[in-house]
């Protein structure tokens, strides 16, 4: 039976099955793995871009996978189904990734309406990402109709997730700094959405917090992105949401907000551009990656640039000259004669 | 005469000519002017790298220039001899240019001690960077022996200038949220100083701006960069002063802050492994930036490139099968064959 048609189909093991075996063709290294995954997107593609792809960051320790279960089963209980996928740029490192552990969200992983896979664990941060936003997109078109992208603090994952979802919401403990971190990774400027989780265990530092973030938000907000101005009421302002998940309160809250926001983001018709911008900018993502990866297994390359390294580190030549010799060197070798330029 | 000859030779007009003639030579975009440029920098390296390489960044209106002439006449009274380089992306598209009006340093401008280039006017960032790093190694071929490169908050110009420079100053205004704007940016994890001037006009906000910044320094400092470590005496931390560049008060403080700077970089020997790194990215950046534009510039892509990218954008095709079929028709059109994968 065709892949495509098992995903697209109805809902079941059979499904679920081939949800698996299509996330694992497209997490392959190989070449004609690669070449049917392609296949396998293009088929799918037009039954995606219906669900509502929601992103949602936070250092480790803040309570995602807590918040994400009673999210989870909170819209389960709505009539949605969900789907939770993870970018883990660190378990490429350590083998281990999050969501690895299941038993972090026991119900919901073994819910039927529910399809949690765990971050792939092996290529660069831009592949990882290139890998979730396909097994996105399988997910999507198995009828998943909430797709959650998590993501914990580290490096650039945060704005691969943003890059990829339609809202992006930053988890954040009632501490004093933690903001500031978040300013300064460029974190905060991303989030549609800030929640403050844990607000049950110290109030008063999570109203602090609140007010703290709400203000940088303002800050932030008067410069760079325009979709902050003001006096437009279409448009949607970030917001502050204090909650606990481990006690599930503020769940039905944080949903409410989502779902202002959406209809705001539609209304405007800043959803549909904002998934064009995200489609361009993935693909010239995975040009540049795939020009790197090109220029490094180049013989021509591999032949010079130990010695040209060594000697721009050693200052006893320009990088620039460097560069422009090892850019000659491969477009020498790839034709066969002398360079161009 | 020969020209490398001619900067390395003794200051004067003849060299001053030399200097502008070689940067002119740089920033020429004709490919056997390259060739040329790339022979001078071999020739040039050598010679280089005795110089102190100063960064200044801050937004319009903070007093960059009035600091700079005021720093470069002090510079000059102590017996230095002082470049004074420029990086502004925004006179890529305006064709205007900081510094271009060298009436805004009159007194250094015309200083026989001193040399003053404004920002290259074409070109991407990098482009504009790699011309000016190359500029800063002419100087101090030329034996300035301190380098100041300055730019404004604009896109990531800033990042540029610490990718260049042993000391990265960011000069703030006192104004509340000045320095989130600078947290968010990334510009004041890069900073190793900095200068709050116009701080005469309202003493009190200057002394909050320093202890807020202060604060923020110090949070920023706790992950992230290593060189913000605690607990080792040959670490500089990040300072903040406080000056008044019009009235040239907090000069020699500043000075004596750039002199300790130093002392504790080179005798841990952090300065020449900022050099190494810096040279490295630099050589990186270049050849990143020198295959995007042959990618950009091959047939077969400019053949493919409008389609495949309609269809990503109507989510007609993924964007990573996109980026796949494009780098796949380089390739092809490169070696005259079908793709190897």
């Amino acid at each position: 039976m065709n892949l495509a048609q098992a995903i697209v189909g109805a809902p079941g093991a059979r499904q679920r099955r081939a949800i698996a075996k299509a996330i694992t063709l497209l997490e392959s290294t190989r070449g004609d793995h690669r070449a049917q995954a392609d296949e396998l997107l293009t088929e799918l593609l037009p039954h995606t871009g219906k669900a509502f792809r929601l992103g949602i960051s936070g250092v480790p320790g803040v309570g995602k996978s807590t918040f994400i279960e009673a999210l989870g089963l909170y819209l389960i209980a709505q009539g949605h189904r969900v789907a939770v996928l993870a970018i883990d740029p660190s378990s490429t490192v350590s083998g281990g990734s999050i969501l690895g552990d299941k038993t972090r969200m026991e119900h919901l992983s073994v819910h039927a309406q529910a399809y949690i896979r765990p971050s792939p664990s092996s290529g660069t941060l831009g592949g990882v990402a290139a890998k979730t936003r396909e097994s996105m997109l399988v997910c999507e078109a198995a009828g998943y109709d909430v797709v959650i992208v998590e993501t914990v603090g580290v490096g650039q994952s945060e704005t691969a997730v943003a890059g990829m979802t339609d809202m992006f919401v930053l988890m954040q403990l009632p501490n004093a700094g933690d903001d500031l971190q978040a300013i300064k990774k460029g974190v905060m400027e991303l989030a549609d959405l800030v929640v403050i989780n844990k607000a049950d265990l110290d109030p008063d530092a999570a109203t602090r917090a609140r007010a703290q973030i709400t203000s940088a938000l303002r800050i932030l907000g008067q410069h760079g992105n325009p979709d902050h101005a003001h006096h437009d009421a279409t448009l949607w302002h970030p917001q502050v949401l204090q909650l606990s998940a481990l006690k599930v309160q503020g769940v039905e809250a944080f949903w409410q907000a989502v779902g202002e926001f959406r209809r705001l983001q539609e209304a405007g018709g800043r959803l549909q551009s904002r998934r064009k911008h995200q489609a361009l900018a993935w693909m010239w993502e995975r040009i540049d990656s795939g020009l790197k990866r090109a220029f490094r297994q180049a013989p021509a390359v591999k032949a010079l640039l130990p010695q040209l390294t060594n000697e721009v580190e050693h200052g006893l030549l320009a990088a620039s000259t460097a560069a422009r010799r090892l850019l000659d060197a491969m477009h020498e070798g790839t034709r066969g004669g002398p360079s161009a330029n």
